[in-house]
């Protein structure tokens, strides 16, 4: 990746985003669908223009706010959502006081473990990036309340067949809120019928998994992530009134703008 | 991929390409970015509706007539594009009378080797696939003419560095019609600075190389090399007045359609 050392090319986060990818994969974290998923990521958001539209934030604003009222938040991550923003979304657990579960979909123990050791290094790296306005002391106790689930599911997401059904009962199982960045369509579907209100950040507005969401973020994970801990700093009361379809049509409408230009 | 074997899903030819993808990629035939770039390109087959549009065809058409006109053409082939449609586009060197040369962007010795045995065992394959017309032992001919260049380039394409210039010099570097599917932008513009005309295949209306290329085919590898094929038997004029931006704006209407309905 020559152009990655180069922050002056135009699409220099896009090319590191895509290095990330590279050497998580290399690592072992992430199955080979993985790396097609993502290119299908960087088409859609090089449509959008690789930056987060007006209604992706609304979503977000959306999302830090039912994460920061839900009685039981849960963040699930998958290979692509470690190997991009591990770091960013331990944060954001901490802020919530949600429990993270590691869930994959095409699950062998192998990589659970490479994910949770993982996960569990940022876990500590995180510690000692304090955000204005912690102490380090109840910053590194609201990281430390973090508990990373995955190692030993007890549960199934009822509808899913195989390996990719197991979960945790005390975490997705029994979460009211449920965030599940870069989910598979099929899964994200069984999630939502299980009752929970289930979050999606997806680059394609039209794929089922967005249809399928309660709230839909139609923006790149990074930069989500970012925006969602700047947020859950400062989080609005959930909308009674959310209407997820006009979420995606806006984002339709980035589409369609963009390449008219 | 459960999905691969059942031919009733709706998205079955897209799914059986990545398998194969996926199997190249094991098989040590692709760089880790092949994946992530037929990921970009599956998103954009996708918002296509995964179908040949009208000036697609035409575009086939017209490649079909410059490369049956050319004195000099030759077919470049990558690791995706030998993944994805080796058979396809060796029938075609076979009808056309070309050359092919593997060429590819992040070149190791390693990965010459595996693609230059595949696409020999390739050639060994075709020879009983005896098209409607011909005879065995015309057919044997037609198809065993076909050199395989690329494992030992005696020349560099002007204006690239390292061994992604690397060609051979009665190869790409002396080629008046030169087809170059799912090319790199850089290497596209260096191709066509070069002074041949250059014929690309790209899903991405947008992209530099869809721009700088002289005839852009806006469609998916594998139907664009069964259209060619068939093209190739019947083949017209090249057109004089040929508009290159027109095909590509039409394509991009094709898009915009697609995701307003």
């Amino acid at each position: 990746m020559k152009h990655v050392a180069d922050p002056s090319h135009p699409r220099y986060k896009s090319l590191l985003m895509r290095a990330k990818i590279e050497a998580a994969a290399k690592a072992g974290l992430l199955a080979e669908s993985a790396l097609i998923a993502h290119g299908r990521g960087e088409a859609f958001d090089y449509l959008l223009g690789e930056r987060t539209c007006a209604s992706a934030m609304q979503a977000t604003r959306e999302t830090a706010a039912r994460l920061m009222k839900a009685e039981h938040p849960i963040i699930s991550l998958n290979g692509n959502t470690v190997a991009l923003a591990a770091e960013e979304l331990m944060k954001c657990a901490a802020l919530i006081g949600a429990d993270v579960e590691i869930n994959i979909f095409y699950r062998t123990e192998k990589r659970m473990e490479l994910l949770l050791s993982s996960v569990s290094e940022t876990k500590d790296l995180i510690k000692k990036e304090i955000p204005d306005g912690f102490s380090a002391d109840r910053w590194s106790r609201m990281v430390e309340s973090v508990r990373i689930l995955g190692s030993e599911p007890n549960g199934l997401i009822p509808g899913l067949k195989g390996p990719r059904a197991k979960c945790h009962s005390d975490g997705i199982l029994s979460a009211d809120v449920l965030l599940v960045p870069l989910e598979d369509g099929d899964r994200c579907e069984a999630l939502v019928a299980m009752g929970a209100e289930v979050i999606v950040i997806d680059l394609n507005p039209m794929s089922r998994s967005a249809r399928m969401a309660s709230v839909t973020v139609v923006d790149e994970l990074t930069r989500f992530a970012v925006n969602l801990f700047e947020e859950l700093k400062n989080p609005g009361m959930p909308d009674a009134d959310w209407d997820n379809q006009s979420i995606l049509n806006s984002a339709l409408n980035e589409i369609v703008q963009g390449i008219a230009k």
